[in-house]
């Protein structure tokens, strides 16, 4: 294990979303100092950031420079270049580790990388072109939605498919990928979606989070709750799975894995979804709720400093706000028991994530 | 009430310490961004702020420039000159008001305001020059504490005197003062000290938190704990006068009040013993027990936002990290139930401030 990075060290975050603001500020409280480096100027992470770089994943020279100027770096979204990931690795400390990225960023190497792990997933089909999806369709695949290999988040990049769809329709979802290689997915039946929120130090040591169960509209996140009202047996189970991909990849820093839970009699099936190999918008509720929250859990990873305390002393349900959904901020101020957070942005369009709120109740 | 500023607002903050701070981190959280003024270019608040300023409190130019660049300002600290205050209160939303900085920069001042409120303080005595204090002590005045009336803190400026000092070590208290106007307080047999945090917003509304028990070591806080063990009559006398208080200088935002505890039978007299117009150490405790903290409760009230909700899930010693203290960093982030907070100052010196812990455990 390496020597941990000391407070006031130089944290990078590569990604100047929500997701960066809030490791910044996590990583502000413990006295550490924050470099964040993204594209977008109005990126909500630079205006908590000692210092910003605002320069392109692809610029090799800005990235150079700013491994030159961090302890330790990170970054807030998967979808970072694996080739960034490489050149910062090859110059600083670097936690998750490129590895992590090049799963996730494609869902056909992440769902043969589980599966491999004895882990179950959703049954899916390699989509290269046009002419798979008609044969595996016409094949009898079932119910599934199509999704682009690469760069989907928030439901975008994914059509969802009948099991007795015809040559026009087909044409037409794979046409929305704009013929982008593809992966089609069964669509798995569950009762409910969960999440485990998971952070592995460097040494191995693994600290879950509680699950949460996941309600998702039009594609987005939109509830986490906790207690997510699995037992224990399957709380440690659905936590298992996420130590056995994190411990395959030798991560080090929070991880978000996803689950569908089937009920087929006193049984639940859990089968892993997605998994995102940063902090986690199902992870949001910790915030308020826990001793230790994702976020400073994630920068007590990646600087090597002990993980921290997970315990949660309420129950908690964490609703996005999404859009014109932040409007609402003033009654949400107005709640009692309701902890605010919004994320600085500028611009509220549909569809973007601009705060949460997390509504505390006794534990139970 | 002024209609409240709302997300995006920019939220000035004199004083670039620790409490500046944590202001501007809870200012983050809420969507606000923060611009920071202060002398101290390695300030610790800088590094967390969207826009800093860094020049002296009696540069009108410069505070003329931050007043033009901010929605609302307020202070970290009860030393801003009055000056700057009534500079800025000409140009921009200010809270909490200059009178509040009068009063609390002047002892004898914040003395004769809080008795003539009919609420309890030390016996004191008014020390313009050396021949005041050797009259007084000669009279009889009793174990006393010279304070100098105007700029202490953390038990700067403090002399302790026995009732029968001589002259000799009467001119040395004085001479310790540099001469500067004095107030002579009589020394006070407490039981223990207590501080109640409160917030007022500009509507009239007050939302106190729980009473915290003090200790000081040298004069600086070291530990506040809560429950502070007193009954719900004693608890409900001390927030009210904090309230008696903060109405009388129609006070918007988070103020600390310290009182005096003696126990004279089943009686429990309260003596204020000093007033800080600003967050407090006494109420970091807030920052991992309660659904609001204290700074979020600042922010709230000087934006003209609902005071949040205090409610304390946790009980809590918050033990301050002073000097070396703070090389204890690792050995308190491997604890159960410990939050860690270290504000990045660059220099350990001893008696500084370098970050605090609090320890939670079940709520009793």
């Amino acid at each position: 294990m390496t020597s941990p990075a000391a407070p006031l060290s130089w944290i990078g975050i590569l990604g100047d979303g929500q997701l960066g603001r809030m490791l910044a500020l996590a990583a502000a409280r413990l006295g550490l100092n924050v470099h964040v480096y993204g594209p977008d100027a109005n990126g909500p992470a630079h205006a908590v950031a000692a210092r910003s770089t605002i320069a392109a994943y692809e610029d090799d020279a800005a990235l150079t420079a700013f491994a030159a100027q961090v302890d330790v770096a990170t970054f807030e979204f998967e979808n970072v270049p694996v080739s960034a990931a490489r050149l910062l690795a090859g110059s600083t400390r670097l936690a998750p580790g490129a590895n992590a990225l090049e799963v996730a960023q494609d869902r056909v190497t992440e769902k043969n990388f589980i599966r491999e792990l004895g882990i179950e997933v959703a049954r899916f089909s390699d989509i290269p072109d046009a002419l798979a999806l008609e044969r595996e369709v016409s094949g009898g695949f079932g119910d599934a939605i199509l999704k682009s290999r690469r760069f989907g988040y928030d439901g975008k990049g994914q059509v969802r498919l009948s099991g007795n769809a015809g040559t026009n329709e087909l044409t037409q979802a794979h046409g929305e990928l704009a013929g982008a290689p593809a992966i089609l997915e069964a669509l798995v039946p569950f009762d409910y979606e969960i999440s485990v929120v998971a952070a592995r130090a460097s040494d191995g040591s693994f600290v879950p989070f509680e699950p949460a169960r996941n309600v998702h509209r039009s594609g987005i996140l939109d509830t986490s709750t906790v207690p997510a009202g699995l037992n224990d047996a399957d709380t440690q189970r659905a936590q298992a799975i996420a130590r056995g991909i994190m411990d395959a990849l030798d991560y080090v820093g929070v991880m978000g894995v996803e689950l569908f839970a089937v009920r087929e009699g006193d049984e639940t099936r859990l089968l892993v979804n997605e998994i995102a190999p940063r902090v986690h918008n199902s992870g949001h509720w910790t915030m308020d709720a826990c001793t230790t929250c994702q976020f400073e859990q994630h920068i007590r990873a990646v600087c090597g400093w002990p993980l921290g305390d997970p315990s949660r002393h309420a129950d908690v349900v964490m609703h996005n706000l999404i859009g014109a959904d932040v409007d609402q901020w003033q009654q949400i101020a107005a709640e009692t028991g309701a902890c605010l957070h919004l994320y600085g942005k500028a611009e509220t369009r549909a569809g973007r994530k601009m705060g949460h709120v997390n509504r505390l109740s006794a534990r139970t």
